[in-house]
């Protein structure tokens, strides 16, 4: 049995990274292109959509915005 | 005149910071109260509320359950 190399998740952090993907896909961009927008890594992006990145606070906010919304509506889609 | 130590600050920061802070105040709690309740530094509620730390999501949100409300309820709070 392979061991696993998942980090552990927070269901906060995933349920975060699920609202991100969900609100990006429903805007028909790609993670290249959303990373663009709010001026991070395209990798980073997807750290934080599968949940292992506990992000700061500007840069989700810098997502937030380019997601058209605002920080706390993020947040709240999320369930958080 | 003498040089400034200030960190640089970002606008948003600061608005987070002043939510705690008030929202702190008015439960009559002292940053090491809360501190104890979200199982953070004393240090660490010092510098949020001066909006000179860049909190990650996690802490963030268990600051804002030690205030009694959701994540979204503190970011909406401090208008972000």
């Amino acid at each position: 049995m392979p061991v696993s190399t998942h980090q552990s998740q927070d269901p906060s952090l995933v349920a975060l990274g699920a609202a991100i993907r969900r609100l990006r896909e429903a805007k028909e961009l790609s993670q290249e292109a959303l990373a663009l927008m709010a001026e991070v890594d395209r990798s980073y992006v997807g750290r934080v959509e599968r949940g292992t990145n506990n992000a700061a606070t500007l840069t989700l906010k810098r997502l937030a915005n380019a997601l058209g919304m605002t920080l706390a509506e993020l947040i709240s889609e999320a369930g958080l």
